[in-house]
């Protein structure tokens, strides 16, 4: 079977670099089209992008002729990693065009009729792609923090009701993209402020968490409380959590439930899915962004430490990949389940 | 006016060394002994020292003997940096000799009739020391972290009353002592874990908030939930707080009564008082560690990003130099006030 | 065809656990025995290893016993990561019984009959061996600071001869083990000392490259000069030299013999020879330690800006993994080539 | 007697912030006027500069109205930290208008009629200022690499004859200014490469150390060769050594040469001049960033590890504070040194 041919939307940022490592040698796509700003455009790939990945830049990428956001594409699917200062009417664009942009951006998130999907928990949203007014469609992921909140949450949700939310992050440098944050901010210091994350981890949670019902996302209706600092760590966002539950539980009942998640990319064995979307570590002090962000591949959240709280109910820490399953990699497993459940034929 | 002779207790630890800056040129202090391990008694302090300060060791201690644990002391004044494996018989048999031990000891915390000390908040509490079954008596400032969280906790209790608290913090490297954390465990890393920090900190602030009545320590009533985080910062210890008050209050009338906060070192001018106990900053990213831990010679509690919490009822972020009001820098507070008030003379 | 057994010995330090990774799927060999310390003797290895790696235990070593080394070992070959304050007696006991020690330990490395090899440039040294006054064999490989120069003295020398030799090294704290450099230590520091270690560097290359004459090696006669320097970096250590040659050439010749430069283990395609022993980066500012220490799985050394020197002759930037080529993974590959050698079947 | 008036060009800058630093409480100077870009111009100092320094901003200039380039000046002496992007005219424009103009950029400093100084080695070229076209002046000081290689050499250079420098730098993030370098870029990382760096390091210590004959400079006759690393270390250039020398002496000798320097800011008791230009550490592993930049207010050059060379001759580490002594402190002491030589009065 011939592969999908993709094209990746600000291919020489950050994320960009991250869609073209983990579409290398994606058994299903095929990275045909790279797209960057007009400054770029028409150059060969190696020559203007400022290759930041640990990995070489794929032979089959690098001497690619980079397009701009006005070409046209023959992609139907586009990973956008477009910065968000542009990514709103250009994404409008694409999917008016016919193509399903995959964005990793935070601008359309929150509009009513874009599904923001992790595909473990609400790949029913998808659904919303059929009332967008595109031939094509807009599909989004979370923030990189948001993200294992989120996927924390869900089982949890689920099984005793979430009702309230503290939650602390510590996040990675690589969160803020390139150049990103001065090193004279953040070597050997925190900063405790990220402007707009808190409010993004107060209420992307509850609308991935939603329930689709009349065309809409009726949100989760738990509150969120959320502090946020940059640490100086390369990749992997830490969050301390405290969790207020409507069935009062046991950490021994909340670590089973996390362990045992499962959902639709699993069940379908999709390429980018882990095995498991949550992987539970029981040492007193794991997990550690330095040792344990690359356990399955960067896919999976980590939780460790959980344990009875005497404010709300349980404590625990929570871990992930921000630049993998929190950003590039999330789209991947977005658009491997956006294809397999058939949207595509529709 | 002839300097009081003191000695310093485990004069080679980190903390012992901090001790030794901090009295250099104390207008009422004066090093005159030094007490180490067995294995250093009898050298050359700077011959046994693996000095780690940024100062030079001061001439005047460079090449005093190193006395033993055994040894008898004349200063009456005792400033205890012993590690927390050896210091409790050891504190007890100076206080028995009739020595005022001025500890920064874990040990004898939460004994019932030692007090527990942050000056500006409970030097009430010295009276216990009158119970004590010694000739001299042992004086205990609180843990590192503690020592933040109680000063910002005082008079936001007293205005407000405090019900509730989270707080999640991010630990200096210098918090666990030389040689302490393995640079392989914390370079660009955080580790999720404190040994029995997390029980400190939820029980102390309750006891230095507590009143004194019949001669025993009533604790605060307030529920404290902690995680404790250690990050690579080299100094300050940075807290994320959410708080649920008796009294609903804005952020701005909390601001106004931390700023404002004053007590007994500042109203008696004090030699190590800062002048403001609480220095409230209004930058939107502010406290920062390796920006702020050093303002006011490292003796005040700097508070920043107080606003609403969606859960509980305000959050903040706050930060301390661990080493200084967080160890050494509390003891010698703690004995001017107590010499101050009186005590030496009863 | 059934695999080699093998013990690893020092298996619960970093060195003895980076053997466990990198012969967890090894074509040609298995673990059989892991060795360590009375203390942990008789128990399982997950229970007494304090396990730093970032991939998880193999299940096939996890509950291994550990065995003493007073315990005879079934396995023929021996990887030993033992700790140099015990190697030297230990490594000499299981050779006499008949072991082939392939050790990473400095203890033997300057012994007159064991060969220190880097298989690409001196595998002819293995023949000591056959001098040794062992029923076995002890053979050795660099420390991990003289690896990557040797490896990129060899071709240069071969080629043009090298006469004078100026280096500067910026060491990963990995290179110093567990614990290892204190974090108060090396945070946003640079240690200009490391025991030991420029003796190491100014002698071992001249032994790899020396010649074996007459049963003896005659060490090649180029002086090096070194500096050493601990930095905070995680793994990799990089270096800058400068060299006298004694047939001028350009830095583009230079790269030329360095980039074409092959040996034994590449001809012989054994399992852990990196295609290329040497790379050659080209951009201006490579190689980096964070970005290009896992090129080539680790198992390469990294040249970068080589250039004209206005002093001595050539300068240029090296790079390799410390704890992989430079450690671990430079004694597998010992092992691997002194096999297919056909020195076992002797 | 009442301060000189004096402006700081570039007053938003890193340079620039460092000099109001310096200069805030100092006994001679006092800050008048603060100029800016044409964007900051006209606004109050304190809402236009993003300040980075761990000390409050004086309250002295916090309010005070920034000018533009364009604007007339009433101070007499300029310090000038200007971005060399675009420092080369304005300096020029102002010293054509009568002004001094105590400049740390690089834009001017191997201009023949320029001088470069560092005061205890060469204030006599001072005098190149009486052949410049201005009414006024330009003076400069050196790069922040060169400062202490230049002043180690000097001593060095006048007993003993240095007749070649073999030198490589790990030079500190805040030598490239805010915001510099990304933190993606250094955290945990070396990058073996600063644009231009090894050019000023090779050629700037002969103009400094060079003869004034004839009303031009004679550089001194020996050869540097540079390597310069950035590492993730916050303030101090550290850089190794090796020298060959015409005279052959013995480290301990050198070692004496070095910490008897003294030169005419310490002979007239400067105010910003320090005891002891340079500091001889003695441990064996100092200096250390870290740990010694702040000896002597950052404005000595500390020296270590002086030993014998296999290469050249002789081997040292040597350490500085990259923003003071190597800029905006060096400029004050230039300053302080032409006026107390009475060249104002001219």
């Amino acid at each position: 079977m011939s592969k999908i041919p993709v094209a990746v939307l600000g291919a020489t940022g950050t994320v960009g670099q991250k869609f073209i490592v983990l579409l290398q040698n994606h058994p299903n796509f095929e990275i045909r089209e790279l797209v960057a700003s007009e400054r770029s455009a028409g150059k060969g790939y190696a020559e203007v992008c400022s290759w930041k990945q640990n990995e070489f830049i794929p032979d089959s990428v690098r001497g690619m002729t980079v397009k701009s956001t006005d070409d046209p594409l023959e992609s139907r699917i586009l990973f956008s990693g477009l910065d968000s200062s542009v990514a709103g009417p250009i994404e409008e664009n694409y999917a008016s065009a016919g193509h399903i942009v995959i964005s990793n951006s935070k601008n359309h998130r929150m509009d009513a009729n874009v599904p923001l999907v992790i595909p473990e928990i609400n790949h029913q949203h998808f659904d919303l792609t059929k009332k967008q007014p595109y031939k094509g469609a807009i599909i989004t992921n979370s923030n990189c923090s948001t993200m294992f909140l989120a996927m924390v949450l869900a089982p949890i949700h689920l099984a005793f009701g979430v009702e309230l939310v503290q939650v602390t992050t510590m996040q990675a440098i690589t969160g803020a993209g390139y150049p990103g944050v001065p090193s004279i901010d953040i070597l050997g210091n925190v900063v405790p402020y990220i402007g707009g994350e808190e409010d993004k981890l107060e209420s992307e949670p509850q609308k991935i968490l939603g329930t689709l019902q009349d065309d809409r996302i009726l949100p989760a209706p738990f509150k969120i409380s959320a502090q946020c600092n940059r640490v100086p760590v390369f990749d992997g966002h830490t969050e301390t959590l405290s969790l207020k539950l409507k069935n009062k539980v046991g950490p021994a009942e909340v670590a089973k439930v996390l362990a045992s998640f499962r959902g639709y990319p699993q069940e379908h064995h999709l390429p980018s899915a882990p095995e498991q979307p949550i992987l539970v570590l029981t040492e007193p002090d794991r997990p550690q962004p330095a040792r344990d962000v690359w356990k399955n591949g960067g896919m999976s959240a980590l939780v460790g430490r959980i344990r009875e709280c005497s404010v709300l109910d349980l404590k625990m820490v929570i871990l992930g990949h921000n630049t993998v399953r929190g950003a590039a990699g999330a789209a991947v497993l977005n658009a491997e389940t956006y294809i397999d459940l058939g949207y595509l034929e529709e």
